[in-house]
C-alpha cells in the first residue's frame, strides 16, 4: 500500500460529515491520503506526536477541519514545517463559521495556515494538488485538465441554459417552482 | 520565595504592555505570581511542558493572554484541568480584538476556558482571586472589601460632581476643553 | 440533602434546554447543585437577593446563561465575590448569540465574568468543576480521568473510523447519504 | 430650586466626555436635569435605589450611557417603569461601541430600553425632550422651532456653498488642505 | 369610537406578521391605536403626511417597524417631534436584523429614533406605555402591576422548576425529548 | 430578434434560482436581455471575452450576480466601462451573503461596481431600467407608472387593513397562527 | 451656464471633506454637476423638492453621500426614478461606515440605490460618467481611455519598481522607513 | 541571475510597505523572488498575462496581497494551477481588513486562494518556503532551523524577563511608561 501524501486531520469525527470531501477530491486524483480525527483540545498529545512524525511517514500536505475555536490547523503549523491547510468549519453553537475562520486565518508570523473558505473542504484539496504537483508533472497536467474541465462544464451549462430558457433550465435541474 | 499561585502567560513579549496589569492586581492582593512569555505556536513544547508542571509547582490558576489567533488559553486548558483564565488582546494587525475574543472563548465541550474581556488583564487577575478566595477566607474579606471600596469610590467620585458641576469636574479631571 | 456547591441560573425557562446540560455534567461528577429561573430584568430584586444569600447557602461558583443582552451573569458578578460563569445563549431573536456573547464578557475592571462559548453549558459545568476540584483532590482525579477518558474516546472513534473507512464510519453514525 | 426632570447616569466618570452632550442639549431647552455616576456593576445597591426613587424625586425620564457590556440602562428599565434612554458608549477597549450597543438595545420583553446611537448623547436628550413635550406645550414649541432651525441651518450652508463654492467653503470651514 | 395614541406603521404588510404583537400588548393595556402599512420608499408622500398629520389627530407615540435598510422610523422622526419608537426587523435576504438595526439606530443629533430589539414588537409597545403613563397615573398602576406580575411569573415557574425538577418541568413545557 | 440591452451574469447555474428575478423583471418592462453563466474563476478566459463584446453586441448594463468571494461583478466592470450592476448572493457556507456585499462593493477608485442588496435581483433591474430610461422616453414613463403602482397597491393593502384589522388581514393573506 | 447632469448631495457639510473627490474626477471629465447640503433627516421637505425637480432640471444621475443611518440616497431612490448613486461614509460615531453601508445598499425591490464603496466618492462620479456615457460616444471614449491611462500608470510603476528596487521605490515615494 | 521561484504580486504600489516583508523573508533565507504591481481591476489583461507565463518564467508560488474587494489572489488563482497564497490588507477605506478577508478566503470549490492573516505579508513568505521545502532538502533544514531559533528568542526573554521582573523587561524595551 501506498504512503499518503496528504493527512486529512478532523477535530471531531462528527466533521466527517463536510471533511470527506476533501478525501473525495484527492482521490479523483489518484493522491494517496489518510484521515484522523485528532483534537489539539480532546487529544494534544497524540495529535502533537501524529503531526511531528508525518513527514517521515511521508505525508507532504497537512489538511486540518476545525470548528469554533479551531486551533487544530495551528496547532499542526506549529509541529511541523510541512505546508499546512486550514478548512475553517461552521457549527450549531458557532458565529456561521466566521469563529473558526478568524481562529485558524489570524496566525502569527512564522506559523502560517493556508486557510481556504469557511467549509471549504474540497479547495483545501485542490490546494494540496497545487502543491503537490509542483513535484509531479503527471499531476500538474491533471489539474490543468481539470481547470479547463470546470470552463467546459460551464460553458456545456450555459448553451443548455441558451436553448432550454430559463425556465426550460430550472426545470431540467429541478429547481423550477 | 513562596511558590507562585497564580501563571500568566504570555504569546509574546509586546502582550507584557497590556498583561502587566494582571500582575499588578495580584500583588495588590499579595497573591504570589509568576509572569511568562510561552508561545503556542513559536514554542508548542515548552509551552505544553510549563502547563503540564504547574500544578506540581503549587499554580492554582493559569492565566492566558494572546491576540490574533490567541490559542494559548485554549492549548493550556488542553494541557492542565486547573480552571484556565483566557484574556483575548487586540493587535494592530487583528479585527479589534474580535478574532481573539472568538478563537479563545469558542472553546469545544469539555475544555473550557474562563474568557474574560477584550484586553481584561485586570479582570483575568479579580476572577483568579475569586477562585483562590474560595479556600482562602482571609482573601475573601479583601475582596469584599474592594468590593465596597469600588462602590465607595464611585460614590465620591459623584459627591464631587455634585460639588464642583459638570464643568468643574471636567477640569479638575483634566478632560474639559 | 447536601448542600448545593453550584447555582444554575437561567434567564427564562425556555433556556432551560441548553442549559440543563451544564446541570447533567455536574451530576455525572457528583457534584450537588440547584436550578432556578430568575431574570436580571423581569425579577431583579429576586435575582440580587438569591446571589447576596448563595455563599451562605454553601455555593462556591455560580453559573448564569442569559440570551439577548444578557445582563443575568453580570448582575451576579455585581452582587457577589463568588466566581460567576456566563453563558452567552443564541436566541431566535438574537444575531446567533453574538449579542449575548459581548454582553457577557465585555465586563468593566473589577467585576469579571468568566464566559464559556455561545450555548457552552456544558463547558461551565467543566470550569466549575475545576475551580471545585482545587479544593477537593477526588475531583481533581476524577477530573484527569475524564480528561483521559476524552483522548481515549477519541483515540476509539480514530481506530474505528481506518477500521471501517469513511463510508462505513458515516454509515455506522448514520451520516452517511 | 427646580427638581431635575431628566436623570442622566453614567456608568463611569469618564463617560463624563461624551455624556455632558445630553445635559447641554438640555439646559438649552431649560429642562431642570441632574447628572450622577452610577454603575450596575461597582454600585449595584446605589444605582437600583437611585433608579427607585427616581420618580417620586420628580425624574420622568432616565438616560444612561455605558459601554461595553453596557448594563446600566437595562438595570434601570428593569428597577423603574419610567421611559429608560440608553446611550451605548464606545471605549478603548471595546469593538467600536458594538459590544454596548447589543448590550444595551437587545433587552427582552416587558423591559425596554429606548437605545440611541453609539455616542448618542444628544439624541437621548433629545428623545427625552419630545417625550416631555407630550405633556408640555411650550417644549412641543420650541422643538419644533428647533426642527426649523435645523433645516433653516442647513439652508444657509448650502446657499454659502453655492456662493463660495467648494475650495471656497472647505477653506471656511478649516477643511481644505 | 376614541382617539388612537399609538400609531404603529408598518414598511410592509408581511411585517404584520411580527408587528402585530405591538397592538396586542397595547390592546391588553386599553391604549387605542391604529395600525398602517406605509413605506418610506414606497409611498414617501403618503408616510411624510400621515406622520404629519399623526399629532393633531391625537397621536403620542409613533412606532415604526421596518426590515433592512429599514428607513421607516428615521423618515418619521424627520416629520415628525412626537417620540418615534423604531423596531428593527430581521429579513430573510437581511443579515439576521443587524441591517435593519443599524439603519434604525445610528441616527444623527436632532433626529432621535427610540430603537428597540431586533424583532421587539413587544416592547416597542411597551416603551410607548412607559411614555403615555408619564400623563396617566393609571396606565403608570398598570404597568406597576404589569412588572410586578412578569416577577411573580417567574416566581411561579422557579417554584414548579423547583418541585417537578429539570425532567419533570421540561416534559411539561413539552421541551423535553 | 432584438438585440439584448442588458445581460444578466451568473457566476454559478445555482444561481438562477435567485437571479432570474431580475429577467421576469426586465420581461415585465419588455427590455430585451440575455441571460449567461459565466465564472470570474472558472471561465476567466470566456467570462472576459463575453464582457469585451458586450458592448458591440448591442449591451448597455452588465448585471452580474456571485456568492462568496463573488469577483463577477468587479470582474466586468475592469473589462468593460458600461455601468456594471452587482448583486451579491448569500449561500450556503457564505456568511449570509455578508462577504459577498464586501467582495462586491469594495471596488477601487476607477473601477465602479453599482452594487445592489445581498440577494436583491430584483433592484439590480430596476438599476438598469433607471439606467436605460435615460435615453428611453417611454421606458421612463413606464418606471414613473411603477412607482406611482408601488404606492396605490400599499395604499390598497393598507385600505384593507383598515377594513379587515389585524386578525382579518392576517387570515386573507395565510399568515394568521 | 450649462446644466448640472450630475447632482451630488451631502448629508451634511462635514461630508465635503469626502465627496468633493466626486466633484473633482466630473470636473476633470467636463461633466456639469451641482452640489447641495441636503439631509433627509434634517430638511426632508428640501430634499425631497430638490430630488423631485432634478429631472427637470436637466439632472441624470444623483449622487448621494451620508453617514451612520445613511438614509440620503434612499430617500431620494424614492422620490426619483432617475439612478441614485449611494455613498456610504465612515464616521467618528459609526462603525467604520458598516452602518451606512447596510442603511444604503439594503433597499427593498423597486427603489435601487447603487452602492459603492464606503468613502467612494470617486467611484461613485465614475460610476455617473459610465451612465452618462450611455448617450455620449465622446465621454464613452475619453472613459475608455482613462481605462487605459489607469493600466499604463500601474506599468509604468511596476517598471520603476522594477528598476529601483523595493528600497529604492519607497524611498522615492516617501514611504521609506 | 537566477529565475525567480515566487512572484509577490501588489494590487497597488501603496500595498508595499506592508508586503515587501515578504520579500524580506524570502531574501533571508536565500529565495530569488521578483515584486510586481499588477490589479485585477486596473490591468486585468497583464494581469493574467503575467501569472499564466509565471509557470514557464520558473515561478513555484504567487503571492498576491491586496485590500477591499481584494480579487487578485483569486484571479491569480484562476488562471494558474500554481499555489496561489494571497494577504487581504487593511485600507483606509476598509473595514479593518476584514472586506479583504472574506474576498480572498471564500473561493468556490476548483480554485483555492491560500489565505493568510490580515496584512500577514511575512506568513505568506513563510507559506511559501514550507510550499519550496517540499522539494529543497535544505530549505526544509534552514525552515526547521527558524522554527527552533523562534522557540530559542522565545526563551531567551521569558529568561530575560525571570532576571529583570516586569518593570525591569519593560524599562529594556522601551514600553515602560
Amino acid at each position: 500500500m501506498e504512503q499518503p501524501k496528504v493527512a486529512i486531520l478532523l477535530g471531531s469525527d462528527s466533521d466527517l460529515a463536510v471533511m470527506r470531501a476533501a478525501a473525495e477530491v484527492l482521490a479523483e486524483f489518484g493522491v494517496p491520503h489518510e484521515v484522523h480525527v485528532l483534537s489539539a483540545h480532546r487529544s494534544p498529545e497524540r495529535a502533537l506526536a501524529y503531526v511531528r512524525s508525518a513527514r517521515d511517514r511521508g505525508v507532504r500536505v497537512v489538511i486540518a477541519g476545525a470548528g469554533m475555536a479551531a486551533h487544530l490547523a495551528g496547532t499542526a503549523a506549529a509541529a511541523t514545517t510541512l505546508p499546512v491547510v486550514g478548512v475553517p468549519l461552521a457549527s450549531a453553537a458557532g458565529l456561521c463559521g466566521l469563529d473558526a475562520l478568524l481562529a485558524t486565518v489570524q496566525m502569527p508570523p512564522g506559523v502560517p495556515v493556508a486557510t481556504v473558505a469557511i467549509g471549504g473542504a474540497r479547495n483545501a484539496a485542490y490546494l494540496a494538488l497545487r502543491i503537490l504537483a509542483l513535484g509531479d508533472g503527471e499531476l500538474a497536467e491533471r489539474l490543468e485538465a481539470h481547470r479547463r474541465r470546470m470552463d467546459e462544464d460551464l460553458a456545456a451549462k450555459d448553451g443548455r441554459l441558451q436553448q432550454l430558457g430559463i425556465e426550460g433550465y430550472s426545470k431540467s435541474t429541478g429547481e423550477a417552482p
